[in-house]
């Protein structure tokens, strides 16, 4: 290459294909272009860092607005500075969680619950990724005896990683169950947004207002180009807010220029962007599976209530699709791969995606 | 405030003032408007994640042709988990790491490499923020005995976290000295660019070329939104690459859509942006030196050689002009303050603090 | 009670029944005369703290003796010390472990692998205790993918917590199939006594020569007072002892007055007496199954293959006879229970727990 | 060697040397012949594991004499293991520790406390191993700011590690401080005996009756052969209870036969062996100093206030007495050495060590 220092210009460019298209991740996609928008507009001039800045105060209003009076978001880095942060703040040293297998919590974060957060998973196998009352039971015992970790806290997705979705009611059952053994809940809500859109409800109807103490609320999957945000619905809980101060600090999770990752969380919840975004994300993935649906050597392999498709089909056919679309394979063996829609799918990449894989199939 | 789901028109606006200055810090300040160039640039179409794209290949060049070849850029988020994720690369379970009091790791990250990196810090008084093979000998000893945390690495901080600097000779000093007692040197270079600037030298010059093993490569604090690498200087050490890949991850520091770490970087290095903001950052300090210089209430305590300037003056002095310009103190009791300036430090701001200094201690 | 400056008498006074019998666990036993013995030779003079002592330079060559050249004993003080701190020696920081889900390290340690080890425990159901290379490829995959927690190690327990055997062959398929993968195999051995008893065959025969790499060798169950010991199988695995020997003190598990746990591992195990002691409390579990085998209220749920007896019986007589004597519920949802043999059970004791059982199920 | 299968009574042979003396450490001793007999009394029948013993529960009535209502207990393995474990059930995951720079927890744990513990250390240089509100005060800032670990812990050591002792004003000056502060207040015991023979006061005096919260209480410096206990001093902190209750097992440090240590120490403390044991230590280091004190080439660096003399002499002269005796260097730059009595340290010895040292410098 050029010298760089003699060639600032490179230095912006466009390095990568904008038109690349693929359905393995939400994060593969970008950002929204309001997101950018609200990135330009926090720029510029001096705002205190760490967090005293006027945009994670106007966080704070948009959260409140959105689940209710005393709840505090804490802005993190991604999703498992998140995650490992809010279980870390509802447990003591000595904590256990339960949680669904497939939890990403338990799959996908190289250990860092246990090593960073100290904790001990206690993970059930589920057909779904959804936690029962019953299921959690399988690991909610031992309470007083100091040889087992104990089980003081469950840690549910939604929507899962499964692409499915608890109802409201099934929140409050697995909430009431929990509470009633001094356990408190935290849902991981990377994909809340996608919840709230396939429920049709508020984002408080199905969290606070069903029992979840703590929640993981996910924007990078949803547009935005990083940040997440531990919130904190319990007012009363004092201990936890002291406690989220400091953890988030010491997880190396503080950001310095907070307002910038604030600025995108206002963006997105502030106004409708985040529940457009996710509607569509959804209605794509609903438009994928009635594309495949009725091809005989697809095979899905759960409900897609939220912005995922997991279907079954012949590897090889798989093989051939992913020269053209990047996805994952889900359950290498089972021949089941993981489909994701994001807020840019468009209906043409899906109807392209339809084809590539009604072809691939067809040659089989 | 109205209802946010009603009002999408809020979500992006400018909440701030952005004529705001202040001398707290060179994170108060936002970004310089190539980044947000480059980001928009690396927006659309979709990217792999987690670095798999094409932004975070162009940085690996980049490195590159800044530090020779071989050496290897990992992204991080900030700069807590670029010096915890780098330090322990270098040490084994039972390493300890020599460093000066003042450092940033043993100060300001809330513990986060003794809980997190598992390390512990064998911190030693100076006077100007830089250690010397004689201070480092007071706490490298004991090797062998199971007794005491083994001091195998080095770090030091350039720029300082008192705004002196290293000399090359100073840092082979040191890095000869070190690897002489098997232990390995990480440079913080949270402000490597300010030292870079005022060495009037290439990067590669002063880190690897200086016997610096593992580098701390800032961005955020020199005009970048988020982000930072970990730069593992010496291509022969195959197990700290292996080790760098896997302890990102668990140290919660891997960015799904790293593309937009990695374009702010490339942006940053890739041609001379680096440069000339901190050569504008050292010179906005030199000239604030100058300007409170003769003042007789002000004492200026270190010397200033990058972009800090460290004084003494009355707190009530201190107190008046904090009303107008947000700022640290250094050391409450001895009336030492600390003021930094950054890339969008623009004379006329110096000048204007200088009369507010100059006028505050005149009412003294 | 009276002041206890002024009656030295008290302290030395025997304040336990010593003919109470339990069946609860081999733990629940005091200690083997010989070891008493033992402990009193070993008294007296000065020696060198902290394992530089003629003790355990003896059990350097007992340990050799039974292992062969180039074993290596870390004694430590107890059995979580010794699988925690053995499986920490097996791994980089972002290993996992492969385990059954009954395994002691999953189970009993209050997530001490997790939260002082750091480690991941990727536990996998079993039917009797015991993995198999099917069982282990459950959850060993995902090599080179920083987001899994790189499963680099299985501990397996022998004999096993649910009392069972692992064959010869059987391990020899498992550590073959491991090693082929990467992964190093530990055996947490706090009953291999009671396995070597069983399979009648040297201690070395189903570890060493088995493909074990790194051995918790048991002590405490097995009649002494107190400490066990890390055994590096592999003497060309410098790193491991390097790593073992940091690891042990930083863990908190090295002994000042080492002198008296290798003194009783150089009792236990120098001689017969090992042997004698599991061989007899494996008798004893064969004699209780016998005794109640017959008992229609009482079915076995396990092999008696070493020196416990799993066993469902109603609730009703479970409680009658724990009335006598104490013993764990294992599974209680499913009525099922524990009771262990140990080296100072007797035939009388059995005969009487027999007759105690069936007059209370008799009674149900 | 022969066959130890076949050879049975090698096992409990003596295979030191009785006679021989060190003055390198109290724990290079053996055993109490009082605290074998007690080990024999506990022995034979079955008790329950884990600490549900007559033997933990009469350690409970001990503790309760000496240091007053609702004090209580958690016997635990080693000092190690009882300083981590107490400064943890005293901090907040983000709590740090004041201490000495000389402190054992600094120096000689290999970073357990970082480590294990997930603590900081905030050390202080002392003249004298002493910490004071003063010297406290240099770390025990940043209340509030998350980027500081937060000095809630303070640690000291009585006696100290330079054999140095704190009144009883002094301490009161410490704890009265650091609870102003809202820190709590730890001390390890390890030689807490011969603070109290030194001081002539009963435990509690200069322990619970002079504010500290938490205690190191020491038994194997002091002539037994395994064992220290965690002492909750506060009744009313019902939630420190609850922690060491579950810190003391995922710390690795619940053993299993229990009996075996609170048996010792209730040996220990239950009559006056405790003090006769230290009273005699210290006599013996006083006798030690004046047999030294009067030659011109030995300097003595510290008071002799319990039983460890600090001397500084000719490496020479340290060297041909270490071919006898062994001893450590403190500071090996300073040629200056520590010589430990203990409980079993004879005048004789003492005699002939000052002859050995006398002859030795008259040498050089």
């Amino acid at each position: 290459m050029s010298n760089p220092n003699t060639d600032p210009t490179v230095s912006s460019a466009r390095l990568h294909d904008p038109d690349a298209r693929a359905f393995a991740s939400d994060n593969y996609s970008g950002v929204h272009p309001q997101i950018l928008t609200a990135l330009a507009a926090a720029n510029e001039g001096h705002q205190g860092a760490y967090g005293t800045d006027d945009y994670t105060r106007a966080l704070g209003d948009v959260v409140e607005h959105h689940f209710g009076p005393g709840a505090v978001a804490f802005p993190v880095f991604n999703g498992t500075g998140a995650n490992v942060t809010a279980l870390q703040s509802l447990l003591p040293r000595w904590g256990a969680v339960v949680c669904a297998q497939t939890a990403h919590i338990n799959v996908d974060e190289n250990g860092a619950p246990e090593r960073v957060g100290g904790m001990k998973l206690l993970s059930v196998p589920t057909p779904d990724g959804k936690l029962t009352p019953e299921l959690i039971d399988r690991e909610a015992w031992g309470y007083g005896d100091e040889h087992r970790a104990q089980p003081l806290a469950v840690s549910l997705t939604q929507s899962t990683e499964l692409g499915t979705l608890y109802t409201v009611e099934e929140l409050r059952a697995i909430t009431e169950h929990a509470h009633a053994k001094g356990m408190r809940v935290h849902a991981d809500g990377a994909r809340l947004s996608n919840a709230a859109a396939a429920l049709e409800m508020p984002l408080r109807a199905f969290t606070r207002d069903a029992g979840i103490d703590v929640l993981s609320l996910g924007g990078t999957k949803n547009g935005i180009m990083f940040g997440e945000a531990v919130v904190v619905l319990n007012p009363e809980d004092a201990a936890l807010l002291d406690s989220m101060k400091y953890l988030r600090k010491m997880n190396m999770q503080l950001a310095s220029k907070m307002r910038f990752i604030s600025a995108q969380l206002v963006a997105l919840y502030g106004g409708d962007l985040w529940l457009e975004s996710a509607r569509h994300a959804n209605a794509m993935a609903a438009r994928l599976r009635a594309g495949v649906e009725q091809l005989d050597a697809v095979t899905l392999t759960q409900p897609t209530q939220a912005n995922a498709v997991f279907a079954r089909l012949p590897k090889a056919a798989a093989d051939a699709v992913r020269e053209q679309y990047k996805f994952y394979d889900w359950d290498e063996a089972a021949g089941e791969v993981r489909w994701m829609c994001s807020f840019d799918t468009t209906p043409d990449d899906v109807d392209a995606f339809v084809d590539a894989i009604t072809h691939a199939v067809s040659r089989g």
